[in-house]
């Protein structure tokens, strides 16, 4: 195949942002602008000045910013009327002073007519105004045709002409939007040939939705079908089922179609996570190429394979996309797995080794009563240490007591702890009060620990996550509680598993601080 | 295009388990096999009878159990030798007595020779061994050519001689297998094509994984260019980034290629509810076809626009998959929106009432304070009652109290709580302990209400979900609880916010008791 660059058209801030769940403010938005500059993409649609007040500030702070690759985008519509200049949506176009402006059109005649209540030719006309327009003001202009691939099997002429009459006025690109995501890859394919056979001066840009869970496969067929920029979000951020993932089409792109792009692949997951995490969106584990699962591997004999030769299993080379291959531990491990996570911790052992078959129970025990150890690596090594007396406890706790209280004790807050903990035969008693229980038994645990461990200052919680786990057993339900920590230096995550959620807090909390004292004696 | 009939076989019991999180007890698979006969795929691969014990104890407690509508079928390897009949995996295969089995064998030369260790042409004489056995002994067989895409691309011809072998010796069924997950569509498209018209006679089926994110859009195109059995999993379980999702696959087939299978589509959602529930995985809200929010409408004009014309933003109806439409409540929303949603609770609102105006203000001021009532239409509709001054509560808590404590006071239980309510005047005091302090709380809340409302016994807490919520502001981060409950008719849910877990998990639980006592009152 040929080298053709490909250009990346990032919508994770306007169209992503109608993602159930996600609501970006300003300075996430500024954020998130920074790490796809960073990444490399060519062009960032950052929102709709008219119709949200919080992207026309987010624009005015945005004046003046020098980006390092990325040009701004503004999203609006086009105009009813002859008068684009007197519209209020195209003036807030105007005034975001984007290099890029988006406008959307539509292109299937159905809709013209009954959702927009004007003729076809009347569509066309507004068209041709509003592009012209933008065009005289000096600006890129971007015509999103929606409902492009709907219209084009409805009234394929209809549909091709408000896409050429964009382009005689001048727009720069055409964007192929499949609005509402049902057309499959190979009619995408076909109707991208047949596009490019009719505009062959067009620069064709394609736009997808995951409605059929294809929209990846749509915009790769379609780039590969002639369209030179692929408009998507990160994470396939967007209503409904989300929009094509650049994420996922970038590295199909680049490593498998021989296309290249101005986008950093190994900066893929960092700028993935960091999305997520802005989003406050957990990343999916089995999300492809970034998804930390996504080169992980669970059976004892693909393990082997993947040992012996990595493209049994791994598609691509993990580093490729800033990720990493990862051995899974669980009951269907077989030894060989279980001996390749011990191997770094600890490294005299062998395969027939007493310990792994320890483990190995020790493991299958545990699994019983709802630990998952795979999303929690300090735990496990805590495990490991505990079970094969390579453990010495760096602190004790004797008592702890955690309440709530409606209406308040102190008038503030409802939760408070207190514990008391012993370390080489001295006791420690100390208390908090905490914006939570959890909170409030970190406080007390961490005073208490203090006294004896100034270090722990340097350690933090940064994530708590909580399950309710069905053991479909006829006990009650279990809770599993998974806790992020961070030091200076890495992040760590520990596990606990009780009926009680206080319990599985504490449970987990106190691995963390054993974790990391462990780590820093 | 034509109405060809295409079968469905089923991996999720086996490739699925391979799923990072996914463990399925013996109990487990018998309920998923249920739910897959009666939703109608053709053949449900159950598990490997050799090398899981668990799997060998299912296939003993099928034994004589009828199915409506699949065959089962146990999985497991080619055998390395000359003597089928003495290998203990194949002994283990006929033991598990299913109508069908799959057998495994390595369809790429390079695999042969460095994990295997043999020779390419004892390769070809192992897999016309075992095929052949297993024929003999009346077995329906499907070989599955590992890494044939790849196997395909090294070396076209050894590809095609294992296939041909099998072919031979009696395979009813042969399998191309994208092991690795790595092929794009376009090449699935064009090797099936090749396949198909090197071995005319021969039934291919497609067994794709989801490492690029196209296995979905890989089995339709190898349908589409001659494959007649698509294999997968629900909800697209597996290793790494899992199988192709047949729950994705069959609504294209059926829906979009004219094609037809023996799968009942409006069950869709249902089962891969049902699937996912089993397997204590959330459903993605965004899931194409099954997902919650895959025809949920948010922004304002696209709602206007679905109301108008359903295609607009919806490329199925969404019954046809079991599923429904959703008008997602939010501070995007436009007045139309939360008219839509205020319609069937208060019939008598227009899009211009003051009440319209009054709710979308409480609702941004709820949003900002981190609740969400997209997940929580209990909540929401007691909002709106609250807002509207429709509103009598039919309860008031005084105090409560919840505790834990370690060692636990009565040697059993840690957790505690207490409560007092007042109902007309009347007060109530009551106390539980718990397996959790919200477990507590409940029972301390539900023993003060029945002394009032005996019709709550009906009532159930069924889950429980926990998510920590950074608001981005210089507070500390806050604590979203959302809580499903159902009662004899219908399930709903409610939502508490606080920096408390305790405090969120009790607003959340008081709006369950107050939903469900005015829908009863």
């Amino acid at each position: 195949m040929t080298n053709r660059t490909i250009e990346i058209y990032d919508c994770t801030l306007r169209d992503g942002a109608q993602s159930e769940g996600v609501s970006f403010s300003v300075s996430d938005k500024k954020k998130i602008i920074n790490l796809l500059d960073d990444f490399g993409v060519d062009c960032i649609e950052a929102g709709n000045p008219f119709s949200n007040p919080k992207d026309m500030t987010l624009f005015n702070e945005m004046k003046g910013v020098k980006l390092k690759n990325a040009r701004l985008c503004a999203f609006g519509s086009t105009v009813k009327g002859d008068h684009p200049e007197k519209d209020p949506g195209i003036r807030a176009l105007l005034a975001a002073e984007t290099e890029v402006v988006a406008i959307v059109a539509k292109s299937r005649k159905t809709q013209v007519i009954e959702i927009l209540g004007i003729s076809p030719e009347e569509n066309l006309g507004y068209i041709e105004k509003s592009v012209s327009y933008l065009k005289s003001c000096g600006k890129e202009v971007v015509l999103d045709a929606e409902h492009f691939f709907d219209g084009y099997m409805e009234d394929k002429s209809y549909a091709i002409s408000c896409l050429k009459t964009a382009l005689s006025a001048g727009a720069d690109t055409l964007t192929l939007c499949d609005t509402n995501g049902g057309t499959l890859p190979h009619e995408v394919s076909r109707i991208t040939a047949e596009v490019k056979k009719a505009l062959p001066e067009a620069k064709l840009s394609i736009h997808c939705h995951d409605d059929c869970g294809c929209a990846v496969a749509s915009s790769i067929a379609s780039v590969l079908a002639g369209a030179t920029q692929v408009q998507g979000t990160f994470i396939g951020y967007g209503e409904r089922c989300g929009n094509a993932d650049i994420s996922t089409i970038i590295p199909a792109l680049v490593l498998k179609c021989g296309l290249s792009c101005g986008a950093q692949l190994t900066k893929l997951r960092h700028t993935a996570k960091q999305i997520a995490e802005i989003s406050n969106v957990r990343l999916r584990h089995n999300h492809p190429y970034i998804g930390k699962s996504a080169f992980a591997h669970k059976g004892g004999m693909h393990i082997d394979a993947v040992r012996k030769l990595p493209s049994s299993f791994e598609h691509v080379s993990p580093e490729a996309v800033g990720n990493s291959r990862k051995y899974l531990v669980s009951e269907m491990s077989g030894r060989s797995t279980i001996l390749a996570e011990l191997e770094h911790l600890v490294p005299d052992l062998k395969k027939t080794s007493p310990e792994v078959e320890l483990i190995t129970a020790k493991l299958k025990e545990r699994e019983f009563e709802g630990y998952q150890y795979e999303s929690a690596n300090a735990s496990f090594e805590l495990l490991i240490k505990k079970e094969l007396g390579r453990w010495k406890a760096p602190f004790n706790v004797i008592m702890y007591k955690s309440s709530d209280d409606f209406p308040a004790p102190d008038g503030e807050q409802q939760s408070s702890a207190m514990i008391k903990i012993e370390v080489g035969g001295k006791t420690e008693l100390s208390c908090s009060f905490g914006n939570g229980p959890v909170n409030a038994l970190d406080g007390a645990l961490r005073k208490a620990l203090l006294a004896f461990y100034p270090q722990v200052d340097s350690m933090h919680l940064n994530d708590y996550k909580v399950r309710v786990v069905d053991l479909g057993k006829n006990t009650d339900s279990k809770v599993r509680v998974l806790i992020d920590s961070s030091d200076k230096n890495s992040s760590f995550s520990t596990i606990g598993v009780s009926c009680d959620i206080i319990e599985a807090s504490f449970i987990a909390l106190v691995d963390s601080y054993e974790y990391f004292l462990s780590k820093e004696l």
